[in-house]
C-alpha cells in the first residue's frame, strides 16, 4: 500500500503552475488540485460542440455568478495562451467528466481521443481563488483543514436561460461565524470573476436545500451552532444545466479536479 | 387636536439642512430627524467635561464601529464649523438627554442653561447615512416604512475600554432577506465613518439578545421567516458606557433626535 501510494503521487514542484500542468499532462497527477500552485487561478472547464458553444457563451454572459468566463478557445484549438502559454485543454485537466446527450458516461484523465475540430473549451473562475483570500484574512475553511472536498448543493434558484441551456444553480457552502460571514462577504465581493459575493446566507431551506448534511456533490461539512452556512454560486452549475441542454457531447472537469493557470489570484481583485 | 398638531409641526424646508437646524434652534421642531434633509449626514452627540473628554477621545479611537468620530468641539466652544458653518451644539439638537453621575435626569430641547467652559461636544456618525444608500439600492427598511424608530439592543459584546469608559456595545437591527443582507454588507462597508459593515448577522442569542421583539430602546420590528436580523454597531453605545464612567455631567442626543449637518452622505463613501 505504501508503494502504491508513492507511485500515485510522484514528486513535482507543487507550487509551480507549469510544473503542476506538466505532472497532469504526463499522468503523474490525476487527483484533486486543492492546495496546488497556491496564488494561481484554477478554473472550471466545460467543452462543447460549436453549435452548443454559441448558446453557452450567452448563458455565461447571463449568469456571471455561477459561470464567470475567464476564457474560451477557438473551435478545434486546444490552446488558451491568455491563461497559460503551454496550456492544452486536452491533457491539462487531471480528470474529465464525459457526458453524451446530457448523460454522464465516464471519467477520463485525457481527452485527446475525444477531441474534434468543432469543440470549444470554456474555462470558468473557481472558488479556490477567493478561498485563498479568505484564508489569508484568517478565516478558517473547515473542509480544507479536514482535507475534504467543498460541499455543493443543487438549489431551487433558476439561472437565466440561453438557448438550450437552462436549469437550477449549484452552490458551494462554507460555514462561518456571523462575524466571519460578514468578513467573507467583503472579501469575496472583491473577486467578481471567481463567483464574487455569496448568493445566500443562513437559511438553506429557502433555496431548496433540504438537508445541509447531504450535499449533491462533494463531502458533508459540519455547520456548528454558532455558525451560519454561507452559499456561493458554483462553477459546477454547467454540469447541472448540461443535463437539460442534452448536447451530443460535453466534457467537463470532475469536481475538484481543476485546470491550473498562470494567472495570479491577486490580479483578479477589483478593489 | 388638528390645530395642536399644526402648531407642533410648523412649516420649514425639510430638505435643507440649514432650515432644519434653524427650526430646531427656534423650537419649531423638537421631534425625530428621520427623513429630514435627505442626503446630508446626521450625527449622534455626546457632551462631556474636559476631564472625561480626554478619555472619550481615546474610547472613540479604540471603538470606531460604535463611535465613528466625525468631529469634536474645542472645550467651551459650541461651534463645529467643519460640520456646518452656523452649527451651535447648545441649540441645534432637537432633544437632549441629560445624565448626572451616569444616571438619566431629564430630556430637554435646549442646553444653553447647562453649557460650561469646560464642555467638549463629540459628534459621531449615524446609521441614517448608510440607510439612505440602502434605500437607494432598493433594500426596504421596514421601520422607516412603518414610521417607527429603529430597534436597538444592548449586547454582550465588550467594547475596548479607555480610562473610565468601558461597557457593552449597543447595536441597531434591520431585517433583510439573505440576498438583501449580503447586499447590505456590501453597501455599508463603503461607509466606515457611519458604523460601516454589520457586526453580527442571523443569531441574536450569540450576542446576548434574548428577545428580538423587545429592544432596549426604539421600536420592535418584525423579523419574518424568510429574513435574517442584521446588526450594526450603534451610536447610542456612549449612553450605555456613560453609566459606567459616571461623569458628573453628560449630555447626549435623545435616540432618533440627531444633529443635522451640511456634510453630504455621499462624501463619506470610501469606494
Amino acid at each position: 500500500m505504501a508503494i502504491a501510494s508513492a507511485v500515485a503521487t510522484p514528486s513535482f514542484d507543487r507550487s509551480d503552475p507549469r510544473a503542476v500542468r506538466r505532472a497532469v499532462r504526463t499522468g503523474a497527477h490525476a487527483g484533486h488540485t486543492a492546495g496546488l500552485a497556491p496564488g494561481y487561478v484554477q478554473g472550471n472547464v466545460c467543452i462543447l460542440p460549436r453549435d452548443f458553444a454559441d448558446d453557452f457563451f450567452v448563458y455565461c454572459q447571463r449568469n456571471p455568478r455561477p459561470c464567470p468566463l475567464l476564457g474560451a478557445t477557438d473551435p478545434g484549438d486546444p490552446r488558451l495562451p491568455a491563461l497559460a502559454e503551454d496550456f492544452d485543454i486536452r491533457t491539462d485537466v487531471p480528470r474529465y467528466r464525459v457526458f453524451r446527450d446530457g448523460e454522464f458516461v465516464e471519467d477520463v484523465t485525457d481527452i485527446r481521443h475525444l477531441w474534434r475540430d468543432d469543440l470549444v473549451a470554456f474555462v470558468l473562475g473557481c472558488s479556490f481563488s477567493f478561498e485563498e483570500a479568505l484564508m489569508e484574512a484568517g478565516l478558517p475553511l473547515r473542509y480544507v483543514e479536514q482535507g475534504k472536498n467543498v460541499p455543493m448543493f443543487l438549489t431551487n434558484i433558476d439561472t437565466a436561460p440561453a438557448g438550450r441551456f437552462h436549469g437550477k444553480m449549484v452552490v458551494s457552502m462554507r460555514p462561518f461565524t456571523p462575524a466571519g460571514a460578514i468578513r467573507a462577504v467583503q472579501i469575496t465581493t472583491r473577486f467578481p470573476t471567481v463567483h464574487g459575493a455569496p448568493v445566500h446566507i443562513g437559511k438553506p431551506e429557502l433555496i431548496g436545500i433540504e438537508d445541509i448534511n447531504r450535499p449533491w456533490v462533494g463531502d458533508p461539512t459540519e455547520v456548528r451552532e454558532d455558525e451560519l452556512p454561507v452559499f456561493w454560486a458554483c462553477g459546477v452549475t454547467p454540469q447541472s444545466v448540461v443535463r437539460n441542454a442534452r448536447p451530443p457531447l460535453c466534457i467537463t472537469h470532475t469536481p475538484g479536479h481543476m485546470v491550473v493557470t498562470d494567472v495570479k489570484n491577486a490580479s483578479l481583485a477589483v478593489l
